[in-house]
């Protein structure tokens, strides 16, 4: 019973036909027909116009966001827990070209309008000290926990009074509006880009860059070519995207994990790191603990020495949920 | 009658088949059952220990290998026409870190020892130029035309007497071997790392960077991550390069490549602007010529002002392209 | 008898007052009242809004230029010799991040609107081919020879119209100004931005930046802190700016170095590879001729197998000139 | 009475002397006479084989020295307060092509083996976490403190155990030597490389990075030319240099900040931050004091809220850092 990671989860059926639909010959690169219609499909979905790029990799989608916003000598404000700082192999230095993450503080890997000004404030205005040219936070984050609208407003207000780029990193963004139960817009809030998860939500190999100013794209466009990320044969990553919006396939699937997240958290109980709010639960539990659930067949990763991560894809079985969540609470 | 490129060529029914097989949980990134095998079965190919990286881009594969020859103060010698300099985004640039491409002469897209001894040469030995720190060819080329094992064998001993690392691009070393009817071991020659290219060849979103160095793989590891080039569902790319493997599929699509272009060349005659060694077939063509083939229902790129470029996939119809071998005869 | 470089040439006494007149606590880095009269001086030598930063060599000066003109993903267009392709030791790709130089032709090193437009009409309206960002061309230029007003305003004509910045290495500027006999407005023409050389000309280790669009100056203030070159006791540089401005001694200068090269080359007569304009003198002259020349004292460098390069410092005597044209004359 | 930086302090009468005996013509950048006697000089100090890199500013030392043992996607150690974090304009991660700076904690700005494994500890062997390639640290550091001998093997054990180079920023050195009163070696430790300040100590504007392993300073010299800090006139740094060592001037102008500043210390008694081992106090103090303080005619920054800094220079008169001393021990 698998709870290592959603990146081991299968690839869901509806994306599958969607590929081999596109088993076509059609242009190369982003010329395809189905690529063409990623803006409108994402312009729907969130109800402004958005211009979409697609991409193998969260931590390209991150990166080449990212690069749109931010010059080589400026900075990146983001949680000390930040995937980008913590666990994409410095890609944003390669991305941004030597250009800094600065580090803020916060609860549950959130940070706040408070922990971003903490930052900032002490920068002295001058050019020896490094300045943010970008915020950028995770939703859901890497605590498995969500931004609220209000909270996603107050830090919008916050980068556009400190003339910062706003990058949201949502390689769980379906999760977290599974659990907000707002509307895409309402979950990305000011953000100026999104990268607008898939894979770890039943995609292969996809993610989408939604920028919510096209200008941007057309930049983007340049550095992902650059980066060797303009794959050939792209309508086989538009399909996937295509076949995730449809009927809200990438909805239902969040919807799945986080239920299945949901019934680890009631098992866990008092043991939790963090809130459950999406498809990932951290437990507090010794190492004799997770040798007896490993003994049971539950695979999962040990956090630090003390605590354990059980992430739900959305193909975890409801029952496989359950039977951890029981096995927990008679530990 | 598809003859724009090899990129809009359908995937192989056995690539789709090994993908579907791989959809079942596994480790993530390169932790998975199939990524493991990769490296004894380009071994196998090649008889001789092979370290092997999927990536999802021959320009990603190119310039992951090639930085791990090449320090940012350094050089990249290769043709004029090389794929790296004209129509890569600037991507060896971004990767090597503004380290230069040296450009070297030579008929038919291809260098010699002389043409690049030209370039070497008059290069001062003092900070102020820039010195070649790699050697960088396409086997098949740009024109379509294939370096022979004693030429490969030439270069590779320039490359070593100069203290160069060998690159090759092999997006479509396939057609290469199949045209030399040679083992691919001599179809390498002394490369110190091969881009062996599969996406023209039939596959999806794979590509192998394939070092003979298995040292220079390590360092490649990281600099693949840092690009945001390591998926999280690696599974299906190794699935992609196995099944490529398996039973010299690799050749076999070549092969037919090939003979689509041969067919076409044998029409076309006076007209090539190079001998046709591989599945491109450049022809002089007025515009008016092109409209007059066009009409009939063929596709393809104008290639300048009075040439058009045709090039046969995996999946090119052979009745497909004797039709157009014909069709350029009586032009 | 000293015609090798004008850089092993000595620094003018009124240079030396001034930097020992700056020898006085101030404050640091840009911060000191010398530095702050560099924009003013600048502003009225060439009777319009400058900002002005001081660096220690052409190399910084070209690239802290260009940095403000060109993104990672883009492109400089200059001359095949120019300096910043040639010797200046891959700072370019360095200072723009992988950004690339594309070589344009033309006699005597001189770009023309037609050969900077060779380069740029074959570049294809797609994200796979590097898109040119920016001009550069030298004033003087390798060669020795200068621009023409009215060559100046074609070219900037074209880098408008392009949508390119224009970018002058003005390395020996001064040696240009003196043989046009116009005013420094003019011989910078409508370029942004120029490396005003000083030390060519007499100056220990000072070059002007001179950007005639002050936003432009803004960007290049972070990236010189960020490159090293803020130094911290700045105002003995500044002190060398004001002192070389001061009653016209960069012209002064330069006008005495023309001089020097003006006799060496008449006595080069046919021997001239190029049109002495300058300070520099390029000849066609053997081995043989050049030991002889050697031996009667004077040193210089070699230029390829066939060829010498002489030049004239501010410092140059006049009788050395001479002596050294009538060695050429009787060779 | 000029308490505000060292950098603002004037030129020893004695470099100006060198500078001026180097006016002589020789050969460009580093083919001078000076700059030829520049290993044998440092050699002879650190007793020790070493090769020395003239260079304009501390930034640029640092940097360079760095890039001699850190890969693109490696990272360096160093302390929170490190100058290479807070005060170089993001100069690391221009050099080191976006390498990361991993900041380890330690009373006074002094990094300890237990703070530095910290950092190291933690760090998955993946390729999703950035690995440190060096430990950087200053001596004296930004708090004004020194590392004695035995904290220096300590630290160079670490390094060498975890396979990181070892680099120290000795902007400082010349103090710290003087505060231990042990050899320069003994100070230096086991470093791979360290940055020789000379400016803030009585130069113009001159560093030297001294690289205990030549094999370095071969790679440096390439990365030197590239960042425009090879001066086409050397022989004016390398002047300043020999001078600085002629007759332990470096360390006579030391002991002079040194003292000077020991006389402040004693007057600031329990208001003082950090033990004062070189040329810097640091003194809690209200605003209300600072004012006071500035209306009797002394010169210092704030640092921060509550308190300010004082820097001697080898020129503060001791009879000015007597005042200080009386006025603050009277406020």
């Amino acid at each position: 019973m698998q709870f290592l990671s959603d990146n081991t989860a299968k690839v869901h059926p509806r994306i599958w036909q969607a590929m081999q639909a596109a088993d076509e010959p059609d242009l190369a690169y982003d010329g395809d027909r189905l690529t063409q219609r990623l803006d409108a499909a994402f312009s729907d979905l969130f109800g402004r116009d958005c211009a979409v790029l697609w991409v193998a990799t969260g931590t390209a989608a991150n990166c080449l966001a990212l690069t749109t916003m931010v010059q080589p000598h400026g900075a990146v404000v983001c949680h000390r827990e930040a995937h980008i700082e913590k666990d994409e192999g410095g890609a944003a230095g390669f991305y941004l070209h030597g250009a800094k993450l600065l580090l803020a503080e916060g609860a549950d890997a959130r940070v706040t309008p408070a922990s971003v000004s903490a930052v900032l404030d002490p920068i002295r205005d001058d050019v020896h000290q490094v300045k943010a040219h970008a915020l950028s936070i995770t939703q859901a984050n890497e605590c498995g926990c969500v931004y609220r609208p209000a909270e996603l407003q107050a830090l919008g207000d916050l980068a556009r009074d400190r003339g910062l780029g706003f990058h949201m990193d949502g390689a769980r963004f379906a999760n977290a509006v599974a659990f907000l139960g707002c509307s895409p817009a309402e979950a990305a809030g000011p953000a100026d880009a999104l990268s607008f998860g898939c894979i770890k939500n039943g995609a292969m190999n996809a993610e989408a860059i939604v920028f919510f100013d096209p200008a941007l794209a057309d930049l983007a466009r340049y550095r992902r070519m650059r980066a060797g990320h303009l794959q050939s044969k792209g309508r086989y990553l538009a399909a996937q995207l295509l076949a995730m919006l449809e009927e809200d396939l990438w909805l239902a699937n969040a919807r799945a994990a986080n239920h299945a997240a949901g019934l680890i958290a009631a098992g866990a109980g008092a043991r939790l790191l963090h809130p459950v709010e999406a498809n990932e639960v951290f437990c507090r539990m010794s190492a004799q603990e997770r040798a007896a659930l490993r003994a049971q067949g539950f695979a999962f990763y040990d956090w630090g020495e003390d605590a354990a991560r059980f992430v739900a894809g959305w193909d975890s079985a409801a029952d496989h949920a359950g039977k951890l969540a029981e096995a927990i609470g008679t530990l």
